[in-house]
């Protein structure tokens, strides 16, 4: 049983086990280099979305899991991640920030504060 | 202030502003109609993805986001859609049964019992 399981937020049934003890989305949206709105493959995505998905693979943890999503809705400041449950958004720029994330959050439960994003909605 | 934040799991720094009370990821992956895997578009995804988007957009909460994914992990299951910071697993079939979810869980915060799958990982 994960740990998140017994402090997870209200409204979660209890008897219901808890699939993924860290969940991480990262952004594949593409749109044309100059398109005004950016896009996270425009930004350079796709290497950290490769190591990322290569780096929890090699980990062999069934209570980790990474998913390649659309548009999450901040491009400008993409490439952008975010893990659940805790929500915690990322900007990582290189395949070591992803690595690090991977190593320090997701393995360790040490979320990385140097690459932390917040999100202006 | 989100009523998750005070209840987040354990490593979520808490000077951080919780971005979304609910964010709701539903599964968009394609693969032909014949593949052993199946996928959530070839079993049905497109109307309810298009359901989901529109609710969202329609309840005007920025509390509230919907992010379309690529492959979830549960194929013959589809389609799928998962609620965090909760992660709760759904197989919705109809727009029905989106509209379910988003009164019930997204906005008041009350999973809908009959809906919910409990992947095996």
């Amino acid at each position: 049983m994960s740990e998140a399981l017994t402090t997870a937020p209200e409204g979660r049934p209890f008897d219901l086990p808890l699939v993924f003890k860290r969940h991480v989305f990262i952004c594949a949206q593409q749109r044309p280099p100059m398109h005004p709105r950016g896009s996270c493959a425009a930004s350079g995505a796709m290497p950290l979305i490769e190591r990322l998905s290569a780096k929890i693979q090699a980990l062999q943890d069934p209570e980790l899991a990474v998913t390649v999503t659309g548009c999450l809705g901040f491009c400008q400041a993409g490439p952008v991640v975010v893990v659940y449950p805790e929500g915690i958004w990322y900007a990582p720029r290189t395949v070591e920030d992803i690595d690090e994330i991977c190593v320090s959050h997701l393995c360790e439960g040490e979320p990385v504060e140097r690459l932390i994003f917040v999100p202006k909605v």
